[in-house]
């Protein structure tokens, strides 16, 4: 273990940028650092409550609950769900928002990954639901479950994210919403299945194929056009989800995984592919999912989601207990590859700091970054800024606004069709601990 | 794309060892592999089906079901869950097995998760559990929940294994069971918390101090003695499971994750952690999950698990369903570090080749692996064989057998207190395509 105590900043503390960020390794060697050094301490101090025997817990004193063939969260989790935009299921759209602030670390567990649906999901049987391959192929083919299980297949840990995720910064105000309001249409699972281009190898494929549709059973029958080229890359009909089949709100019992492309192209309860020549037009890409620009063109065609971050604790809702140590920590990922670094600053973007990145670092992932701060009881305003490998760097409000336009009308948070939206987050804390959204 | 042929064997068909196994990589540019090449193919092949407009399936006629706040797995999966060895919680110990067969890819989702424990889980309110470390410390301390989530934290994917797992390859004949029942008290997880060795930079730490006891607060305070090493290494303190809090049979609202040991020394329900001069001598290290010896002696601390890969598809109960193309594939891990190759064998042990291994390969993870393989529909035996990066290699069960001792009685295959067995497995095809255990 280092015994080296980078100190970068002034005083005692290793800072690394201003406003108490300090050194990711300094925490290392530094001894009694929380109670000691660094203030009040997370922890408390004990004399002489450490004597034994211990106290004795309530729940110490019992049997226990039955273990469950099948288990779910802790009944004191109960507040741990998705924010629903519909839950009536009335005859309109419907999202379901993950909860970031409430989780840790990179994968989504299946109960909790957002869903954005045109309806509700459908009641498919697995056992009748197939898989149809044609239009521009050499030899029509139709799989069903079984069939698809015994191809080679593949396993990856991949994000999914709504184009929509993220609107709300497009409003001229700072909506006052959470993490999971803002930013709860994007989450990370590891999907397993067999590759569209495995499939593709026993169709065959008309060189005059240059893209293919894809289509889901679902009541509008959701369709999307997608370069040929991506099906030749990693395009993936997904059956698993974290190990287990699918959810049925995912895509059950498969859906198209089209890594670091948005959304909506990852189409779910996928039921056709059909290889054609030129797109489609289906109304996901012309009237929605289009972004029109200021300068009167729009970009039709935008698939990988851009690199992108935000702090998922603190955030709005997660109030500060004091002044001393914490851990800023959040995600970032980008659909153009992986994560090269993030930046955070506690002062509004003046001075920035190198966060920690966990382990193993995947393409078109969740990475979990996480820094060290030191809060001084006064305000202050969180930002984090992601790179991705490609060397995209996430753009500050201002300036992506500058360059995209900006909503006149705040749009409420549950919009969901406008976006493409990946600038700078920032949360404000007050010197109550309080934290807020607020442009900066 | 490769358009290489890689043809090591004999014929037509790039055969890298016996009984049909094919290079991983000659599914790539052969075209209509499936349909034509290797005879019946997976899927059925169309010649006018695929004319529009396709019939309509029922469940594309309904707005479909509303979207939930916490989603669980489809209807149609209700037989995806574990197996109880306790369903009524008697006053006896209870284990809960993962369905590998029926699951791919590496992640457990937390519903299935393996559990052993002394009896139920308890009913543990997290505002009011409180960590207490103490003992040959400079500063004893006790944690909250709240003053835990101040710390920084770590996120990793790590398996945890029961001691017990595996224990029926002991049995003199081979027991008639499924991998759920084999080697279900196995699982892989995305893990988060905060490191042990950073509380304990705040405690401090008396010289003399050299293992540490971890209780538990279930009835039985189950308690263990870990050396301090590892606690300076990389024991966590975990409260995630797969991004959301830890699930309460697995140790809600904490346990200790000491990644690659034996699972009983993984503390749930973590409420102290004592550091000491020697080990406390629980029931669990003397009476328990210590391995005598033919010699006499015993092994009496064993703290990594073994190098252990097992075939999950095709295993019993998964029946083969005619001649042709199949996917082989299983878990690999080693408690020592990466896994550095599996080799599969299809003849018994005659021949093997090497596995595809899904990406990223973590240390101390389950590491999937995938081998191509075409039935010709004659009785087989398949067989996987796992190397760790520190050259460890997965013994044969009769190699295993003669150095350890083999049960004289057949075990039942609830036992659950005998154990560290990483042998080899064999699951014996018939010509139907059934699938059974077998020693080979």
């Amino acid at each position: 273990m280092s015994n080296k105590r980078p100190n970068r900043g002034s005083g005692d503390a290793p800072f690394v940028a201003g406003n108490g960020l300090i050194h990711r390794r300094a925490l290392l060697g530094r001894g009694i650092l929380f109670a000691g050094a660094m203030g009040t301490g997370a922890g408390a101090a004990l004399t002489s409550a450490a004597a034994e025997p211990l106290a004795i817990d309530p729940w110490s004193l019992s049997p226990g609950i039955a273990i469950p063939p099948y288990e779910r969260p802790s009944k004191y989790e109960n507040n741990v769900v998705r924010t629903l935009t519909n839950p009536n299921n009335e005859a309109r759209g419907s999202a379901a928002r993950t909860p970031h602030h409430l989780l840790n670390g990179t994968i989504t567990p299946n109960g909790l990954h957002f869903v954005v649906a045109r309806g509700g999901f459908p009641d498919i049987d697995p056992d009748k639901h197939r898989l149809l391959i044609h239009g521009l192929v050499k030899q029509p083919m139709v799989y069903t479950l079984d069939a698809l299980h015994r191809f080679p297949m593949v396993s990856r840990i991949v994000f999914v994210e709504c184009a929509g995720n993220s609107a709300p910064l497009y409003s001229r105000e700072p909506i006052q919403a959470n993490v999971q309001a803002l930013h709860g249409m994007a989450s990370c699972a590891e999907w397993t299945g067999v590759r569209l281009s495995t499939l593709l190898e026993e169709t065959g494929v008309d060189p005059k194929a240059k893209w293919f549709i894809a289509e889901g059973a679902d009541l509008p029958s959701m369709n999307r056009s997608i370069p040929l080229a991506k099906a030749m890359d990693d395009a993936m009909i997904a059956l698993y989800q974290n190990g287990e089949r699918i959810s049925p709100s995912n895509g059950y019992p498969m859906r198209l995984l089209l890594p670091g492309y948005e959304g909506n192209m990852n189409v779910k309860w996928l039921h056709r592919i059909k290889l054609v020549e030129a797109p489609v037009m289906a109304i996901n890409e012309t009237k929605q999912y289009t972004e029109l620009l200021p300068s009167g063109k729009a970009w039709q065609f935008f698939f990988p989601q851009e690199v992108k971050s935000f702090i998922t604790r603190p955030s709005p809702g997660l109030t500060l207990k004091g002044p001393g140590f914490y851990e800023i920590s959040g995600l970032a990922y980008s659909g153009n590859g992986p994560i090269n670094k993030v930046e955070v600053s506690a002062d509004g973007g003046k001075s920035w700091a190198l966060a920690a990145l966990d382990a193993p670092v995947l393409s078109k992932s969740f990475t979990r970054f996480r820094m060290p701060w030191n809060w001084n009881g006064q305000p202050a305003i969180l930002q984090s800024r992601a790179t991705d490998e490609a060397g995209n760097v996430q753009p500050t409000r201002a300036a992506l606004v500058a360059e995209r336009g900006e909503s006149k009308a705040v749009p409420p948070v549950t919009a969901v069709l406008a976006g493409h939206i990946n600038a700078i987050t920032s949360w404000a804390t007050n010197s109550n601990g309080e934290v807020s959204h607020v442009y900066a």
